[in-house]
């Protein structure tokens, strides 16, 4: 954003010291970020533009004990992860509810269906009977690939599954029913474009 | 919710031991309950009913330090609790984008804006740009009174403040502009229905 003096004259800001070496290659910056790295730098940059509010929700905690040291913060000295009972991302994009999980896998040929809890599920069935969009981002790490699932994909398989049947998508499911995206710049990743080609590709 | 044979005649639960004395007064017996309380049973209603998918987000902790004892579940050891970025509930209602932060207050006249902090203000008017609806729930524990409170109004007495005004919204203005609500049995709090009378009453 280029900031201007109120008679629009540009403002420049004063030189700072360079702190960092300047990025060498954009192709391997990146290299090592995680999804979730990922995701958090498309959110802020989509609330940045006003494009979507979505946010990652706290990881859900049991806490069990705090102290209160005199004149300090609260803190935290026993705790214990909790099974989310719902997914990890939700937030609002141009008037539609978003709901969605985010899974990383080094499986390279297909996507295992045990990184999804039937609650999890469950949720996003109830989000879509409400007029939500639900779907998973799965990122192929060996393979650097990113796919928009929608969810009647994921419950299709997951059907499969408990009738008996494979259980992971397999990787040629994914090329033909879901949406595939590219990391880019800004955003780092732009899933909501690939959600709004649910149903058309 | 009275479950049928297929046959139509009703089922009859068997007779259970009875571990409660029954409730006395209906007006008494949800006393000294908390508004998030409240809200919780109201959302696990409404999901439970189909009506709505709303749920608290969980609270955000900066975890510092974690043992892993062998053979069981990891344990948090030294955590602190952060400034939430954003409001406390959302999800879908009906096709629409619910936000909204739950406060309660123990003076009996007004509304103190200390209880908002301005990065949540800033969410819900992104929120509200989005087309989301954005609000807050306001308890009076003293009297006993809830109210749904637009976004317009939150905005409009923080306006003031910040131009040198009251740092409250005065009961008699939540009377005139919000939508008062009762609590009940099932949902104990419908505050859904409150927030879908804006801009009616």
């Amino acid at each position: 954003m280029a900031i201007r003096y109120p008679g629009g004259r540009k403002y420049t800001p004063p030189e700072q010291p360079k702190k960092k070496p300047p990025k060498k290659d954009s192709s391997f910056s990146n290299r090592g970020k995680t999804l979730e790295d990922e995701l958090d730098e498309s959110n802020a940059y989509y609330l940045a533009n006003n494009i979507a509010v979505i946010h990652k929700k706290p990881v859900p905690l049991q806490i069990v004990k705090v102290d209160y040291p005199s004149r300090s913060a609260a803190v935290i000295r026993e705790a214990y992860f909790k099974t989310p009972s719902t997914t990890d991302y939700n937030g609002i994009y141009n008037g539609i509810h978003i709901d969605f999980d985010a899974k990383e896998t080094g499986i390279a040929t297909s996507f295992p269906l045990k990184n999804i809890h039937a609650h999890q599920l469950e949720h996003m069935k109830k989000v879509a009977g409400q007029g939500g969009i639900a779907f998973l981002i799965v990122k192929f790490t060996v393979s650097g690939r990113y796919f928009a699932v929608p969810l009647e994909l994921v419950e299709r398989a997951w059907d499969r599954m408990e009738n008996g049947g494979r259980k992971s998508i397999p990787l040629a499911e994914l090329e033909e029913e879901a949406v595939e995206f590219r990391a880019g710049y800004l955003p780092r990743l732009d899933y909501l474009k690939a959600v709004s080609e649910f149903g058309i590709s």
